[in-house]
């Protein structure tokens, strides 16, 4: 199986933009990578359209792909819509490298782009009551709730009343749960996000760019205990695209800024109980991955990984073999995880800080790493950055993301 | 590029089943896939699932395919979610296709399930508005309705009053601007309507299996002019599933019953105007198709066309190429597109006999054909068909549907 190759890619400024549209988002990501592989659009063989909102935020229920793209001046290629909730951005790189490496095309483009915020609010929450079973989400949160019984929250971190995304009570159990298991403490889940919030202020795309110490942090309003509001993954618009070719086609272009792709790895969630953490999904496929590309956690560079909590990104960090299980807040405490420390995790801020359009966040976690791998990251840089790892989750089935995919690239 | 081939078949009954959930019918359809292939369920390296109502009827507005296929047993493996309307599921095979020629698997399961019925009428018909652009809709209906402006209804064929999907007022608009052009009439696209009920008799697991005559379709309750009831699709439940396998892996399995996929091609719509026939996306699309199965229509012993109303089977047997543009009333009305005839079309009965769940459609479609090339339809057996063609379209972008699929199978 030949590799297949980024060279071309594009990222919308993310943030809550009411009077933008999908197909307005999708049309300047498109250009963006379009300019920047050096193609024109007539180039482009086939393309994967990520987006998980639209059919909760505008009931548009079918073929977003079609229409957003249409917009943006395509007509008549082969475009597939792939949905895999949070991770359906990292899906559609993989369908565009299937694509490519399967002799159908060798230009194909990856993109994912939602719209999140609404003028209905209850329609923003919507998106994510549907990444469960909907017939058997109470179950599913009722098991998760009693995974976190025997920690009572402290008195004064109750449910802050306000609306709120489930999903929030769902990373506050597993992260009551961790530190139950290993001592991890939400000091240390502080860290991480202080860390991100820090980051994001040298990406001029992200959501915030505001840095925040770890005071401010603990200080925030809290959301779920150990939960501050800065430790959640706000609601956001946004849009990331990438151009993928085949490995005949990136030497015909010049491998010039080309990256490869060494692995693109999707995986399903399992039946695990909550304490197998080697079993879980993000674990096996970063293994998959990591055999697959025949390199180890220890030659990652640089990292983005799915931090929808500040809690997610210590799970994910031990996941991805930075560290042992339990020893992801330590890590992070100790700076290891900060841009200039032994492996940078979201540099770009993470989906904390540079914001979480559901369908948009995989392709946004590339974004930044190719940007890493071809030295393009301005103040943002990781040092002699060549092999970086995105980990991208999507979706609830009980205690399991539903979808991991994760996704190594390697400079030339 | 290898062929991929189809291996094993599943197809649940098609009908209205308020008790029946997509988790249910998906288990069925795998288990008799399964069956079919002689293979266990630790065999599929990956799967594609293609639906299209679930976030309309039942709010489940992500990871379906995860959620239906871990009730069926599935874990760990790589699942994508696909969706492009009516033709999601002939889209998921093309994934599947994709996947077992890149090389990154050698198994691969196609499915597609959809559940319509609701006790809430409001919600299955909200899945087709869904299939538009929410934001033009109403501009790309007024268009439609522009095209037959000149063609005044007769004065007892208006609307009926009762509740409907607008698309049927779209191919209405279609058929009478078709009679407008070529002459062709209500009773030709009656005759296309009458000789798939018919056939659909010998069809066990068709929503519909009662015999209708020609008068019979033109009497039964008008829809929209031309369009009576019987020339529509219903609203449907079901689920159909293929197994996929790359040409080394058939080879080790055993050619025996393997059909082979000589071609899987997925277009988007056009931007042509409505009576430039030779631009359709199927047009497109199908001459793709021949193009690189190196076969041409005249090789084609059978076809599975997308007739959600009995006018569109007349339209897609020309732009299938199986006579000139303007000529498919005359051919189905002269028997040649019935069972016996020329090059019989629809023998499962089609969309309107068999049913029309709308993200299993392309997939029950294939099901038919490997079983006519297996020599094991039955009465409704096409005699010495060695190659097949379906054809699965979905969505409207103003003229045109926003996705086309063609499959050409041939007998090993």
């Amino acid at each position: 199986m030949s590799d297949a190759y980024i060279i071309g890619i594009g990222m919308s400024q993310f943030g809550k933009f009411l009077n933008r549209s999908v197909k307005d988002m999708t049309r300047e990501v498109v250009a963006e990578a379009l300019e920047d592989a050096g193609l024109d659009r007539e180039s482009i063989q086939a393309a994967f359209f990520a987006n998980a909102s639209q059919a909760a935020v505008e009931a548009q229920y079918l073929v977003p792909g079609q229409i957003a793209l249409r917009s943006a001046g395509f007509e008549g290629i082969p475009i597939t819509n792939i949905e895999n909730a949070c991770a359906s951005a990292s899906t559609a790189l993989n369908s565009a490298c299937a694509y490519v490496q399967s002799g159908q095309g060798d230009i194909a483009l990856a993109i994912g782009t939602d719209k999140m915020n609404s003028t209905d609010r209850a329609r923003s929450f919507a998106v994510f009551d549907g990444g469960w079973d909907v017939h058997t989400a109470d179950e599913s949160i009722a098991r998760l709730r009693e995974m976190s019984k025997d920690l009572p929250l402290p008195p004064d971190a109750e449910d802050n009343g306000g609306q709120r995304s489930v999903f929030m009570d769902v990373y506050a159990s597993l992260a009551r749960n961790h530190m139950n298991a290993f001592g991890i403490t939400q000091a240390q889940i502080a860290a991480a996000c202080a860390k991100n919030h820090t980051h994001s202020q040298h990406n001029p795309k992200a959501q915030y760019q505001n840095k925040m110490t770890v005071e401010e942090v603990l200080k925030d309003r809290p959301v779920a205990w150990p939960l501050t509001l800065a430790m959640c993954a706000p609601i956001s618009d946004g849009a990331a695209a990438a151009i993928v070719v085949s490995e005949e086609k990136a030497r015909q272009l010049g491998m010039g800024r080309a990256v490869r792709i060494a692995a693109s790895v999707l995986r399903s969630g399992t039946n695990r109980k909550h304490d197998e953490f080697n079993k879980q999904i993000t674990h096996l496929a970063a293994n998959a991955a990591y055999e697959k590309a025949g390199l180890s956690p220890k030659d990652m560079d640089v990292a983005e990984v799915h931090d929808a909590t500040a809690f997610a990104e210590l799970l994910q960090v031990e996941a991805l073999g930075f560290c042992e299980f339990g020893e992801g807040g330590r890590l992070s405490e100790e700076g290891h995880t900060t841009v200039g420390g032994r492996i940078p995790v979201n540099p770009s801020g993470g989906l904390e800080s540079r914001g979480h359009p559901i369908g948009a966040t995989g392709l946004a976690q590339v974004y930044e790493l190719v940007t890493q791998l071809r030295g393009e990251a301005g103040p943002r840089q990781v040092d002699r950055a060549r092999t970086a790892i995105a980990e991208n989750g999507g979706g609830f089935l009980g205690y399991e993301e539903a979808a991991a995919c994760i996704t190594i690239l390697q400079k030339n």
